[in-house]
């Protein structure tokens, strides 16, 4: 498919061309492929945090090993996942089912109550284990959004989380950051783009049952 | 982007079409996009499992709440991570670069120290979390690779990982099941496909900065 070569084309870039930006509607096209992933129950328990801010972006490098894509990329995006997952999260996103569907929100009590029982049924560690996962997802979207476009990604977990959250305020949100991602255009000298792509050989990868 | 209006057409399927297959070509596509998937310093600490056996997706569905998508689907595919993951899986992956590379194994001793400080440096449970993460960001490729085929899927993770562990007779190999995907064609029954997809405004998903 001509998805691969382009997930072939992407690598983990880590030096940007700081002078190219993302197009207003590239940047809008990758953030649509982050809303389109699929989450649990489609509760989408979390915020993708846009940063362009230059000084912010200077703080966030240094609470990431001083890694240079996070000032030379064209935009950094933070997954906050929801803290403390609650009912109220659960409303909101049924009343978001009932507009969008058309659906008396009366209807949707069942359902409604089942997410609630399987919020309920976890603590807030767990609630946010579970929550941190569904950003994983959106990770996927958004890096292979980015590949089919040709706009590089890198994505990371190199940082300090609370370092992350005081900086972008995000307690105070009720959210906490757990994975991000660069994007915007490789520099002509970035040598990994050169090296070849490491992978398992797909026979250790895969379990054929 | 071509990818959006297939991510628009894809959707969680309840109902596959059991008369219905993958060629080899399209599995072999769409675990080519999974092995694509980026993953902690490259480390891809988990493995994909392919179930095609009727009497073992039997037991799996009884597992994961009845669900038909796990007998109908054309392949039932399993995150599994690696647990207690451990230096030997490093020793593994620096062989492997080595290897695609033709880097001579001693030039990589700082990277593989690198990644055993880190492994070192995480519990059990801290290890466990790590891995199975991974799995989710291989899950958004799987999805968005049989999107871009107009194949079919269902993400889920309503199971009992302790039971399909054991089905699967994955303790032995050190694994934990995580999540899974069902893969396939839709049935024309299945009214699911015709709702319109919920998902935030994009304005209540992404905060800029």
């Amino acid at each position: 498919m001509e998805l691969l070569s382009k997930l072939t084309w992407r690598y983990a870039t880590k030096k940007f061309d700081a002078s190219k930006k993302l197009n207003p509607e590239q940047l809008q096209s990758v953030l649509e492929a982050v809303n389109l992933a699929p989450t649990s129950y489609g509760l989408q328990p979390f915020k993708a945090i846009v940063i362009e801010n230059k000084t912010l972006r200077k703080k966030l490098k240094d609470a990431a090993f001083g890694q240079e894509q996070v000032t030379d990329a064209s935009q950094v995006i933070v997954f906050a996942a929801i803290n403390n997952l609650s009912e109220s999260h659960v409303d909101t996103f049924v009343r978001r089912i009932s507009e969008v569907t058309q659906t008396p929100p009366e209807a949707l009590n069942e359902y409604g109550g089942m997410m609630k029982n399987k919020v309920g049924s976890m603590d807030q560690e767990g609630l946010f284990s579970w929550a941190s996962k569904q950003c994983y997802i959106a990770l996927g979207f958004l890096l292979t959004g980015c590949a089919s476009l040709k706009i590089d990604a890198c994505p990371m977990e190199g940082f300090d989380p609370a370092q992350f959250d005081e900086i972008l305020g995000l307690k105070e949100k009720n959210l906490n950051s757990v994975v991000m991602a660069t994007i915007g255009f490789r520099s002509e000298e970035d040598n990994y783009q050169h090296h070849p792509k490491v992978r398992k050989k797909l026979d250790d990868l895969i379990v054929r049952v």
